[in-house]
């Protein structure tokens, strides 16, 4: 149960089966940080590339496709007083009809590099008070200059099976760029592990986003980040679940939404089957009165829905 | 500024231009109630065919084509015991290879008609407690025994154009099945009007429902109705907005859910300019931040988003 | 088997349970004529108002729910020499973030009205010849000024059940606005029956369209017509079907396409096992290699998709 | 203007940036060939695991971001006499509520393998007069016994940006799993090329297929494959473009099929603008009534649309 602090110094746009940077055992801790979705560090400095990218990949020892590797994010805070937004809802958000009214630029829609004005808005974080505010106040936004931060992690995941190595501007059952609020610290996530040593990647910290990410931002900055993992040998799942203190949930990354939904739904009533041993009769009578619905992402060339059931409903857990 | 009592006889299975049952002035407020989703009264007697039957429509004088019409929801509350809920989560809300591993009865993802065992759940209302638990208990639904209702209507709304009268199995522009949580009392609900009168109808009591009413049924319920009228005159709108003591908010009704997503962002941007002045680019900056999506239905013919902010992020409303 | 002609003098802008205009028998033909898109007849006169007006319905003695009336168009032709069209491919067609690059007015994406110039494009026909060209010759569309039309129906369709009066903008399982080129004189078209009398409804003549009818019209232009019903007592279907001397199909309408894909695919193994006895997997086997999907619109709220498998694959149907 | 014979001894699972199995200049030609979807060779002997492996890839001198790279199949074709198709059409191209009339097994939907019967269902060419037949008869399936074969490539591409290797289940913008049964011998397909050398796969033939891959397969099989190709310095493209004898057409990779639709009517109208001086409004006309699309797959994780427009409408190519 050692505690890893490491300094990473190359950062991978894509999750895939890339040379480890570290190795870990099961019930270690890593104490780390990642750049912003632009590739920025704390001192706002651009140190690679921008597109989401990914502190990691770390080995877990022993992790073998067919497992499923628990995540527990002790803390995630952003590690920088200045963050970013786009600027404009994208195009595919709004009735197609409707797009004609918006003053997009070309490329629209695409995530907004670099970040400075007046390609971006920019943000102003009080990191003490957990506070924020947009940088330039804007009539009619007063209510933006006293906002509190919710931190949470937009993409992060673990490597795809055959060797493929995925752009963290999407996402699949293997993670990726979900975009979901709920992914905040505190969270456990459990993915499904598809190549030895399972490959986890961490990135594209959010001080603070809307449903949907429908800018195609949160307020992008830095992270200071720590998780525990755990590995969970034998353990089969299909797609990225969660748990905090009041639900569980399971997200499902795909398009169109409705697809999402999909297989949310299905991978928690599979979850409740394996650990709570309800059976499909049972989870249908439960979940048609009590399940929730979040929106991930729906920016991103894979959207995100988010399957959630509150653990108050749920039967004991099964040993 | 009348109260109207109003006791249906007749029970509409569409939503149109059918003959009006009473006739009501701006302001005027109207008592009254609807059968269960399946056409079953207070005694849980059958009196109409199932379908969400309407009660209604009410014509509102000086109701034109391009008014928006808002409807206050002083009271909506179960006025019987007995509910019901269909038995397995519908096909096309899982996994396409998943469906075979649930045991569908033919007409899978019918809404359940008659609504009587084994066809159906039943549930048990305590209407004192506001309390509701299912009818035979379940191991391992033991939390079922012990729900806090939360009554909401389904399907409601105002004739839509050109004559059309459409089934109350679905939605659109002009209200319909919409089988959103959040439609519950103390709502404000505006409009489009589409007809002379705009011509109200209103059905399909929930005491509970998840999001998605992914099982085609919240536990179906008779209610008792009472509602409010207000006339807002040359008010454009386009899709039904509503509004409660925390935040305003859209419903997009189509498929698939990202069309929704795209009726309810639109018309709450709309929204914004129209009422407090925020232009796109405002209202893009807040809703990157600070937007939430509901998801109403995902088991009707057309699906349900709501796109909703808080209050407490808005300017004063223009006058 | 008598020949009606009859002369409408009243169209209807929804397909639904309308008063019936003539009763005809099993084996009846009729001849009649139906205004163009825009409500305009024979001498380009506008006669009633737009969105696809309908001439009927007519009333099949003896059709009951359950049954299939099928309706063989004998004969549809244009019966005046100017049609029009839309002037810009839908907003829904192309890339959201492609969108501002064409010039939009407002009310992008609606059916144009008054057909025009400048608010659409003219064409002329030549009936004897059966050509057609674009009224104003353009610059690098010298093809067009020598094509061949190829007369179909866009929207026609039997009455909804329930008491459904649905727009004809739309389309579903009793028809409508399907927009699919396939629907050409010869062809013999299978509805499902929902109410008694059918209550056939003809309307929505093109000269030519492309697949999708992208711009939101065919050549839109007033049309003859003469069909010919049978009426298969008992005989089950769900969506349309349709045969011609080559291929037999069956259209899905819905949204997205790939629901349209389910229904038209679906629909046309049933038709397989219940004409042709070919249980599901032989009738996977013959699609998996020679099924073929055609685009009929994806302009409309509701889309269509259809599948079509040639006779030669088929074996001898069943009597 | 070389001509290269290539024989492959390692095959791919993704398309991305592997090491290059041969550099080739533009002009160049290559004889090679490939394993079938499922790994096998000419002899019909696993070479490699299943998944729709490559050979290549070809790394074309000179090539940049920017460009676009033009290939020729000169000549692709069968070279071994038995092929497999998947059983059953795939629970997501049905009705939700007609998968549980379908015997589907476990892991319904996924491509078979091993290509064994009773997994496949096999069939037998004749490749001098290439035709092919089910191997085991089947009542009612007599025409199976006689059919022309139409040879295509499923998978083919070019290494996509950003470091990613994606696997051969799917597709995007760099090409991969298409499975459009307009990519036949004879056409040319135009890639925007993302990485140095363009990095050219090939892989996938079928025999024949359905519209859609509907079963998950055509006849799968391994072909000989000739292939020369050219490059176009600085020439933009954003999506597969092809050209045959009587049509140029354009694929969009997504999902739902709607999203497919609008990727390749828009590349379509791009390269009219860019080739033939089409501005958008003059692409609308002729796309209004001319456009033909195409179903691709409908199979894949990402489906494919095809855009097409036959030559004899076009304007004469810009040089």
């Amino acid at each position: 149960m050692a505690v890893h602090t490491f300094e990473p110094t190359r950062f991978h746009p894509t999750i895939g089966s890339h040379e480890p940077v570290l190795r870990i055992r099961d019930g270690d801790t890593v104490v780390t940080w990642c750049v912003d979705a632009g590739g920025h560090d704390r001192e706002f400095k651009s140190v690679t590339p921008g597109g989401n990218p990914q502190t990691g990949p770390f080995y877990v020892e022993g992790a073998e496709p067919g497992d499923t590797l628990a995540v527990h994010f002790d803390r995630m805070w952003p590690n920088r007083t200045v963050g970013f937004t786009g600027k404009l809802v994208a195009p595919w958000v709004i009735d197609p009809g409707f797009v004609s009214y918006l003053p997009y630029e070309r490329n629209a829609g695409q995530r907004p590099s670099p970040p400075t004005e007046p390609h971006v808005d920019l943000w102003d974080l009080d990191l003490e008070k957990g506070s924020i505010r947009l940088h330039t106040p804007r009539l009619g936004l007063e209510a933006l200059q006293e906002l509190k931060i919710d931190p949470m992690l937009g993409c992060f995941g673990v490597a795809p099976p055959r060797g493929q190595a995925i752009s963290c501007a999407t996402s699949g059952q293997y993670g990726g760029n979900m975009d979901y609020r709920g992914f905040t610290q505190g969270v456990t996530v459990y993915f499904p592990v598809f190549v030895p040593g399972a490959l986890l990647h961490v990135g594209d910290g959010h001080a603070i986003q809307g449903d949907g990410e429908i800018v195609g931002t949160g307020v992008e900055i830095s992270f200071d980040v720590q998780f525990t993992v755990q590995l969970l040998k034998g353990k089969k799942s299909n797609w990225p679940r969660g748990e905090n203190a009041d639900s569980i949930f399971a997200a499902g990354n795909a398009r169109p939404l409705d697809q999402c939904v999909q297989h949310a739904t299905t991978e928690l009533m599979l979850w409740l089957e394996q650990d709570y041993g309800l059976d499909y009769r049972a989870s249908s009578i439960l979940f048609g009165q009590c399940i929730r619905y979040d929106l991930g992402n729906i920016f991103d060339p894979a959207y995100t829905m988010v399957a959630r059931i509150e653990k108050r409903y749920l039967p004991p857990k099964r040993s």
